[in-house]
């Protein structure tokens, strides 16, 4: 069993979820929320804040490995720069646990999760609940997309963190979830 | 006298400066030099090794305040985000220690350490070692730009960390030993 903490990096909402997945690629929930800091503090103050989020859930979890979203450019200026703060945080914090920590872009965590990497968050959302069995739905979406992400490295980089996996294999839970949810849904229409 | 710690962030060279400035403005150089690491490295092992570096920095210098040059999105977008994870260790490592902690941007650093936003590195480099008393230049340019950021952040936010100072007051130290580095040169000539 491996136990993966996914982050899903920002300054005023940053995204955790932490899962267990066993070796049959099964998973159970272990913790989500969001560390939220106020806008009205300096950056450096909000930075600090995070900083003491992420230390307080590596200690509660003791994750075997910790997954982060890779932050592009492309968007808000001023956004961006926080979330790559964040980011930047939580990989020095995880390096300095000794705990293997990896990168993947919002595509790959969707594709890993829905099958496809074009999904939206609702589709995101509604996977996620599933392969994890919930009752409800884990709310906000930046928790949400913590679990997706924690899954994804979960799945892409199986337990001895070596193998890797192909895109293929790591669509493999995803897709059969969703299939599961066809049959199921066939069934109920017959 | 205030203890200014200047940072120029970044992955592969991080350049720090440390000056000792004097309520009538006059500074004096404490350390300079760049934290390097190795782009081999996978980044969370690069920005483990920024944050140790400064964390001796603060340990070693016991700086009064912090200074972080300012980052901006606009260049290249992968050495921007190890730019802006970089800043963002020296922030929150400042906030943890309760130091005061400054943004600058390139322009404001200019501007305050020459007399003008514009002003290239060469002429950067030339007025640090005129203003700290140099025989040499300090080199890199990383660390010359983080003593010229030190320099800055001492002049627009006296000791007492509230007056501020106006864009005109701060220039005053830059003007002063540019109009004796005139005087001298025309000295020299008759």
């Amino acid at each position: 069993m491996t136990r993966v903490l996914g982050i899903d990096p920002g300054l005023t909402r940053c995204g955790f979820g932490v899962v267990d997945v066993a070796s049959d690629r099964s998973a159970r929930l272990v913790a989500v929320g969001v560390i939220r800091t106020d806008a009205e503090l300096p950056v450096e103050r909000r930075l600090l804040a995070v900083a003491d989020g992420l230390d307080a859930l590596f200690t509660a979890h003791s994750p075997d490995q910790a997954a982060v979203e890779r932050v592009f450019a492309q968007h808000n200026v001023r956004t961006v720069m926080g979330t790559a703060q964040a980011a930047g945080l939580a990989l020095e914090r995880a390096a300095r646990r000794g705990i293997p920590v990896g990168m993947h872009t919002p595509s790959e965590v969707k594709a890993a999760v829905t099958g496809y990497g074009n999904a939206d968050k609702r589709q995101v959302t509604a996977m996620v609940t599933r392969i994890l069995g919930l009752e409800e739905s884990p709310r906000p979406a930046d928790a949400a997309d913590a679990l997706a992400l924690a899954l994804c490295h979960a799945w892409r980089a199986p337990a001895d963190g070596r193998s890797g996996g192909s895109a293929h294999s790591s669509l493999t839970p995803a897709l059969r979830v969703w299939q599961e949810a066809e049959r199921h849904a066939r069934r109920a229409r017959t």
